[in-house]
């Protein structure tokens, strides 16, 4: 489970709900964070027959196989519910995608409901309460069995849209200014490095963009550890641009490039730190061609 | 004159420092808000033989030209000072252009100078102040004279590096986060639109971004006059980020692209009407290929 699975497991646990996975093959460091969060480790087939609902939080490459998966083993699941499983996609994908996996799922008996996941991890504060990101839901059919209104109200659930697709288009938007924008502030921020003027750039950056200087700066940071799965994601932003928006390619297939050149290089620290190490980087690619 | 030569203008005739142009074949509009800002329309020749510095404020596609102009006319300007001609070139172009354009105007004998314009146009405030952009500078030799102290100050001057194209690049870093940042914003505000989430998307980037929220609204107004120039902005960005940090094309192609669609349908009004139109546009666009 990554950060995203873990807090939303983390809060339904706190509240007194099941919440089971399937770790196999996970890391140990994943299967210890998993069970120190009250998670119960089972096999897939158990968890399919045992779960009122799937939540799929993944690497937005790995979602059509979860729901494939839930396809050619349902049928054998041992399931004595009378209602069916509702398999909820909230993986940061392309409309079209999020299409593709409802007809997968649906062909298999399994209620789909597409969604997705705004902001951060579910985490509890330190004066107790919870910050919850916002999962918004789209799709024909929202069974109110086995969602109680606690459980939605619980998990920041709201209702958006009837059309397959649109939740998963809307986190597509959403994701595309802030993680767009750290592409954008990648490059720019390198390149000035490179032509030594780094340190102007940050102090006219404060003095005109003040706001979105310290959002950039937190993005860089932040763009360190999740670059491995932002790559995928810029992909399927922009197949959603291009479908559904009707734009020519381009923007998110070169920020992709930007998260697949900081995935390779992992680098680590702070700001000033990162851009170093991509613009070190950089140079050096050039020379080896 | 455009907004940012014409501010410039006004405030050197402001404070009683002559400031001459070339008109010629400018609509009646630019030639009257030139007049009303206090600046002599005179022949090229002629303001090649009586400026002390030139600057070159056009739109990026034009920046080469006004320095090829420049050198090919400069021997025949009668001149009848001691010292030669200062041309800085203030257009938003990548440092290699930057670089081609110094040797040009060296080649001609005239001093050449990098410099860049960052932020919004020169204007007088209600309280009597100018709100002033800044200007940064870059190559080997900056001449004190005609450069007092009091005209580098008044027009917010700064010598930031003694490489030629420093000053360019930085303009190029600094102007790509913010209209970068804008045509990612197109896209997605037209995308979310034609997914029937436009609103949702809004209220969750003020929810979870509000700064960017704000400086986006901004931008996407500004875009409906400026496209037109930024088309080749995007592209002299591309160079940079190629040339001087060594990535890949892509991400300012795709920006280029952006604006050149808005240039093409002019679109007016605030937010969600540009969104409109741009949205429009592009479902005309695709059900007539």
């Amino acid at each position: 489970m990554g950060d995203m699975g873990l807090g939303i497991a983390s809060l339904l646990v706190k509240y007194s709900y099941p919440v089971i996975t399937d770790l196999n093959g996970r890391s140990p460091n994943t299967v210890a964070r998993a069970e120190a969060a009250g998670v119960k480790d089972v096999s897939f087939l158990d968890l399919l027959s045992e779960a009122s609902i799937v939540l799929s939080v993944l690497p937005p490459g790995h979602a059509l196989s979860l729901a494939e998966r839930t396809a050619s083993l349902i049928g054998i699941a041992s399931r004595d519910r009378k209602d069916k499983l509702v398999f909820i996609d909230l993986n940061a994908i392309s409309p079209s995608l999020a299409r593709n996996i409802s007809l997968v799922i649906e062909n298999s008996g399994v209620t789909f409901i597409d969604g997705s996941i705004l902001a951060y991890p579910s985490k509890q504060l330190d004066d107790g309460t919870w910050f919850r990101p916002s999962i918004p839901i789209s799709g024909p059919d929202f069974p109110s069995s086995p969602f109680t209104s606690e459980l939605t109200s619980l998990l920041n659930m709201h209702h958006i849209s009837p059309s397959i697709g649109a939740a998963s288009g809307l986190k597509m938007c959403f994701s595309a200014i802030n993680k767009g924008l750290t592409a954008i502030s990648i490059q720019a921020y390198s390149t000035a490095h490179n032509l030594g003027v780094l340190e102007e750039l940050g102090d006219y950056m404060e003095k005109y963009f003040p706001a979105l200087h310290r959002v950039i700066d937190g993005a860089i940071v932040a763009s360190q550890k999740k670059a491995y799965r932002w790559v995928n994601e810029m992909e399927e932003i922009e197949s959603c641009f291009v479908e559904e928006g009707g734009w020519d390619k381009g923007i998110f297939g070169g920020a992709a490039e930007v998260f697949r050149f900081v995935r390779e290089i992992q680098p680590k620290g702070e700001v000033k730190a990162v851009v170093q190490e991509v613009s070190g980087a950089l140079r050096r690619r050039r020379k080896s061609c």
